[in-house]
């Protein structure tokens, strides 16, 4: 199934493009013996990036796709699917 | 200051390559046009990655760090400067 | 405005009335100075049973208001409003 | 065991009656059919406070109990505890 939730793609792989590059930059840290305690708060700012992605995708999901679906009387199975995902987002 | 918590180097850094390769994939699924439920789904995966990674890192912090520092009189310090990085990761 | 969402009444609120007695118990472990960790345990718990309502109510909230907005051509504000109250809940 | 973390009863106390009133408040506004969005934001709430609750006691904890412990060279085992709650709270 391809996308239909018609996506920011430009500024989603920016995004993405930043988080490589502190994961990245983690590794280096690790390498060289940079303090824990900084570490741990690039973590923390990758996991906020991150939380960004999901909900930007997941808005246009939801006002794309699934509005799409509802109106072709098949929202309760992609809505299902939705409710999958954010229980895993909800943890 | 130097990292004193005898991070185990090799573990974490295997986990952070694979983690940069799952967001190099995400980018891969968004040119694609790949399903945004599926896309989510991997985004879900990454934070569970680094969920772990920030779990082992905390862990040789407060057995290392935290401990040497509380044997030494200034555990204090220490201390606060681990709860304000846990208020973020509880979020 | 009333809700639409055809919540599952006696289900949720069963579901509060234990939340409702673990908080008290909470209460009764600290003033009866129980071990700070066991009562850590039980707080995870709670916030378990929250998201479980969290989830359910949500669930109810996409099936019925969120599909039925999108009929009417209401949908896209009923979604913003949605989106805003899952980026407190991914918090 | 007894809780040797010198908790701020009063504190915590005033917090938790706050939260249990905020629970019944939800039992209510599910009677009264309130609008299901108005009551997922007070779940949010009371996540929010309850957060709050478990951070305090932690300071509590890791400040009191875990110092305690590591200066008694029975560090690891308290800490090796205190990891297990932390991965709960993280999720």
């Amino acid at each position: 199934m391809n996308s239909l939730c018609d996506l920011d793609k430009k500024d989603l792989t920016n995004r993405l493009k930043r988080i490589e590059g502190q994961v990245r930059g983690i590794q280096r840290m690790i390498e060289e013996d940079k303090y824990c305690v900084d570490i741990l708060h690039q973590v923390g700012a990758i996991q906020g990036g991150l939380k960004k992605v999901a909900l930007k995708i997941l808005d246009k999901h939801v006002h794309g796709c699934v509005q799409r679906a509802v109106k072709n009387e098949e929202g309760d199975a992609v809505i299902d699917e939705l409710m999958e995902v954010l229980a895993k987002f909800t943890d």
